[in-house]
C-alpha cells in the first residue's frame, strides 16, 4: 500500500499518457494534489469538454467544434489548393508559418500494410468526394518524409494525377540552420534531387 | 486560430503541468482526443476524485483517504521511530525498500528563507504535538541532501535533541553502483565522514 487508493488510481490513469512513465505519473499526480482545487478541476473539465465538443470537420476532416471547421469556412482562403496531411497536428505546424492560404485534408493516418492500414482506413474516400465539385486544382502532399509518408504520397499521386490535378510534394532537403556534416545521406540525397537554380 | 477552442483550452490546461511544454501539451491533447471516450473520462474522473477524496493524515500529514492514514493505523509498525520527510512522495520512496517499519512525518516543504518558508510554514507544530504522548524515541531525518534539506535537518536536530530524543540522519555517501571517478567532491567528502568499520 504505497499510495492511498484515489492517488494510486490517478497515477495509473496518468501513466497511460504517451511519454509518461511511472515516475512522471507520480510527479504529475502529486502536483495535481498540491495545486488549488479549481486548477485541477479545470484540467478535468478541459478533458471532458474536448471529448464531448470536438468532432471532425465534414469537409477536411480536421478537428473542429462546428460541423465545418473554421479554415474550411474562411472565405479568404484559396479553395483551389488542398494540402494533404496525416494528422490534425500537422495543420497546426503548417498554419504556424503563416504562408499557406489554401485548404487542408487530414488522412488520419498513413498507409501501413504491417498495421493493417490500407486506403480504406484513411480518409481517402472523403478526399475524392471533395474533388467532385471541381474547385480544386492543386494537391500538395505534405505527409512526413518517412517510409509510410512517402508510400502514402506515392499512392495518392498515382490516384489523383489521372484526374488531371496538379500534384506536388513538400521538398525534402537540408533543414534550415543544419550542418552538411551532420546531415544523413538520405537527406543530402534528397537535397541534391530537389536542388533549384539560383 | 490554430486549434478549435476546446482543444486550445485542453492544451493550455495541460501546459500548466510540470515538465509539460507547449509541444508535449499538444501531443497529450491529440492523444486524449484519439483514445476512446471512457479512457479520457477515466482520467478526468481520477483527477476529480483525487482532489475530493484525499486529505492529510491528522497524525503524520501524509496523503490519506481516511482521517488517519493506513501507515499510522497499522498496528505492526514501530511507534517509537518517526522518519521525517519533506514530501509525501518521499514516503513512497522509503516504503519501496520494504525495510523501514516505523512511522513518518511529512513536513510539506523545507526551510527556505528566500521563498519565505520558515518553521511556521512546515508541519513542525504537528510534529511537536505528536511528541507529547511520549511513545517516540528516535527521529530519523530523511530530508534531501541539499542546502534546504540540510538546513531543515539541522534546525530539527537542534529543536528535538534537547527534548531527549535520539536524532539520526540518513547517511550521505556513494550511491550503490556509482563510480568514485564520477562522484562529486561533496558526495565523496560525505562518504568519508560517514565511513564505517568493517
Amino acid at each position: 500500500m504505497l499510495f492511498a487508493r484515489p492517488l494510486a488510481e490517478l497515477i495509473s490513469e496518468l501513466e497511460k499518457l504517451p511519454g509518461v512513465g511511472p515516475k512522471s505519473a507520480q510527479r504529475l499526480a502529486y502536483h495535481l494534489l498540491r495545486v488549488p482545487e479549481h486548477e485541477a478541476v479545470s484540467l478535468a473539465n478541459a478533458i471532458r469538454n474536448a471529448k464531448q465538443r470536438l468532432r471532425f470537420c465534414v469537409r477536411c476532416q480536421n478537428i473542429s467544434e462546428a460541423e465545418t471547421c473554421e479554415i474550411c469556412l474562411d472565405g479568404r482562403r484559396d479553395r483551389s489548393m488542398v494540402c494533404i496531411v496525416a494528422e490534425p497536428r500537422d495543420i497546426a505546424a503548417i498554419e504556424r508559418i503563416h504562408e499557406y492560404k489554401g485548404g487542408y485534408h487530414v488522412l488520419h493516418g498513413l498507409l501501413s500494410p504491417m498495421d493493417g492500414l490500407g486506403p480504406e482506413q484513411l480518409r481517402v474516400k472523403e478526399l475524392l468526394g471533395r474533388l467532385a465539385d471541381g474547385d480544386i486544382e492543386e494537391i500538395i502532399l505534405a505527409t512526413n518524409p518517412t517510409i509510410e509518408g512517402d508510400a502514402t504520397a506515392l499512392y495518392l499521386a498515382k490516384l489523383l494525377k489521372p484526374i488531371g490535378l496538379k500534384v506536388t510534394r513538400l521538398a525534402h532537403g537540408m533543414p534550415v540552420g543544419g550542418e552538411l556534416d551532420y546531415a544523413d545521406s538520405a537527406t543530402l540525397l534528397s537535397a541534391l534531387e530537389y536542388r533549384r537554380e539560383m
